[in-house]
């Protein structure tokens, strides 16, 4: 919980947001910061991917983190979050970070919100809570890397189909996001420790401009030091390192960032495990008592 | 309910969006929807009052709104709408919004959200609903007309102080608000049958350009058709009608929209009343079956 202004001009003792709550503000706060480049921001969107259906995507989800917050299996909370995060007609607005959150969100529930037991308890899932993660993929078509043929069994796009498989094997979503950790910055953080969340949750804490000001900025840093794999993944490892190294040039001021906001757009790159991160980050200060 | 997209790409039931998140959702839409001369929207905002507290109150509303919808009173739901709403440091931000909307959410939680529906529950209101009305005013600074003298004892600012005033007059909520429907807008629009929040939700209902595109919109052709109570007031009585007599010049072509809107936010004249209507309708058409 966090030390939020609790109190009115009369003294009437306000309502503290739930840590459910401050999962759902951490995605609508993550869209609205911009410029965010290539991503869908509050200025920038795409005619079939829109900000309105983020705003969407987050209402939905909230159920999906309230369960969490109440301590049910990661699986469940995380397929929750995605049936109600699905019911708009944009398609895949908020999945990674519904994923990348629900760990922390169980963490919070429990009083330990900390890096350290958010990737315990990704480690602690069992294959029921793979089960879940799979099918979540039925309610929304999610760009993922394709398997090696000796993995295609386990393909996340077969969705509950692949339930028979994962208990024959035995595997865990602590056991699938080791596996896909190497080819997706969001298994890598829930797998390796949470790092780069809890990093960037210091960052927002510092400084007094708009918090989606600081998250912009958040963003951009992040950008200029790992490779996006979502890019990775929608198109290539040559664009995710020229993403990679623009971010950079942004940052030293030999590019605007705006005009490579404006690129990105066109050319429909969307460093959207940038993104989830960010949205972790936000979630993490603001359970954190980060005031807005 | 709400006829929403119900099943993913293979199959997979979504979760359907409750009557609570329908007018949480529409809060976030009001906001989002750009241009709104003089208010903030996604692409305007004061340094006091940001889109991101904007983001927060319809965050914390929700509470308000879900008792509403399981048929808590009235005045019970509104000070909880508020007490959540107030949770950051921007102030008011959809104090009108969230007052015009209970009912609303009332009459659809008892499958019944029409304009004589709603109208009949706020006249069916008792005193404990004004109690916890005037209460909702120790959260958060709202602005508000003088009262005459006659009427001091009843200063909605007393917030709950007034308590024993409003047992001594036996005064109920819809008592209040009929009081105060010919100096606001958002009582008026209660008391009078919601013709314009209704009308609005038809004309969100048309088109197929982006729902915040949409509602930006229907915001400028109710600014250019009625008087907007909060401008007169926050300012006086000719400066409403200078906005009203601007949104007409800017649908005839005569004015631009965007040097409108800065003129307006310059001189921080919000016509926050049109938005509170334009929040209503947005949740009359999500409860209808808006798609986004």
């Amino acid at each position: 919980m966090t030390d939020q202004p609790s109190s009115g001009p009369d003294g009437a003792t306000r309502a503290r947001r739930t840590t459910a709550q401050n999962a759902q503000l951490a995605l609508l706060l993550e869209v609205a910061s911009t410029p965010k480049p290539g991503n869908v921001d509050r200025e920038r969107e795409y005619p079939d991917l829109r900000f309105e259906q983020f705003l969407a995507g987050a209402v939905g989800a909230h159920g999906g983190f309230a369960v969490a917050a109440d301590g049910e299996p990661l699986g469940v909370a995380f397929e929750r979050a995605v049936a109600g995060m699905s019911n708009q007609t944009g398609g895949n607005t908020q999945f990674g970070a519904a994923l990348l959150l629900t760990p922390l969100v169980t963490a919070a529930g429990q009083g330990a919100l900390d890096p350290n037991r958010a990737t315990a308890l990704v480690g602690e899932t069992t294959v029921d809570d793979a089960v879940g993660f799979y099918r979540a993929f039925d309610y929304v078509d999610v760009a993922v890397p394709e398997p090696p043929a000796s993995m295609e069994q386990l393909d996340v796009r077969r969705g509950g189909d692949a339930e028979p498989v994962l208990r024959e094997r035995g595997l865990t979503l602590g056991d699938v996001l080791e596996r896909s950790a190497e080819r997706d910055g969001v298994a890598a953080e829930m797998t390796g420790g949470y790092g780069w969340t809890f990093e960037l949750a210091r960052v927002l804490e510092r400084g007094d401009e708009p918090v989606t000001d600081r998250a912009a900025a958040a963003f951009l840093a992040l950008l200029a030091q790992e490779l996006d794999t979502f890019v990775v993944t929608q198109h290539d490892r040559e664009t995710a390192y020229e993403v990679r190294r623009r971010a950079n040039a942004v940052i030293e001021g030999e590019e605007s960032v705006y005009s490579f906001a404006e690129d990105l757009v066109d050319r429909r790159i969307n460093p959207g495990t940038t993104a989830d991160v960010v949205a972790g980050a936000l979630f993490v200060a603001l359970e954190r008592g980060l005031e807005l």
